[in-house]
């Protein structure tokens, strides 16, 4: 049987649009995005589930009402659910999600930056 | 509020044991977990989910029952639950581990390998 790994970066390379996720895997009833990212992005949040950034490349800060946190390429952080937040990335910034099958990237918040959780790469 | 990134490199740089999950971060009732490997793991399942392989650093390959798989650097690979899987690895290598809380490192297998669940780093 034939079996090929899902690369980023090649992944990456084929879409270009912004704060539009793409899914290149699913885990149970889990999914991998991958989503370029610049600019800022809506105040939101997701009722019912944490949520994971993991920057693959690139510099994001996760504004949060309280303070904030920036992430570089190799670092992660979980949004605990309910929490209000804010990514930001002054450059473009590829970045990776992991979150149930189902969640809006605006979460609660309707916007034009509203994309499909269901186009995959 | 002071939010801390979690960042691999750091993480790994504080455990050196080979097949020694450590948890960095829960998502949900899922774990992100980092491993260093090196030579052959033993062959096992996961009867009741899907496990996600991320190489952070290094080369791996997945051996299957009719074939296998080879992830470098920045790339991931979902095992299906229920499929026989044996991870092996010529030189150290760098894993991120994503499957849900009380998974077992040799899954049904029993082994000198198996490795408590809930060492974190």
């Amino acid at each position: 049987m034939n079996y090929v790994s899902i690369n980023f970066k090649d992944k990456f390379s084929k879409f270009n649009e912004h704060w539009s996720p793409r899914v290149i895997a699913e885990m149970n009833d889990y999914q991998f995005k991958l989503t370029k990212v610049r600019g800022e992005f809506v105040w939101h949040k997701h009722a019912d589930t944490d949520e994971v950034f993991i920057v693959i490349d690139g510099k994001l800060t996760i504004a949060f009402r309280d303070g904030g946190v920036t992430l570089e390429s190799g670092e992660m952080f979980v949004i605990s659910k309910g929490v209000e937040h804010r990514p930001v990335a002054e450059d473009e910034c590829h970045i990776m999600l992991v979150e149930p099958k189902g969640v809006k990237n605006t979460g609660d918040t309707e916007s034009e930056l509203t994309a499909e959780d269901k186009i995959w790469v």
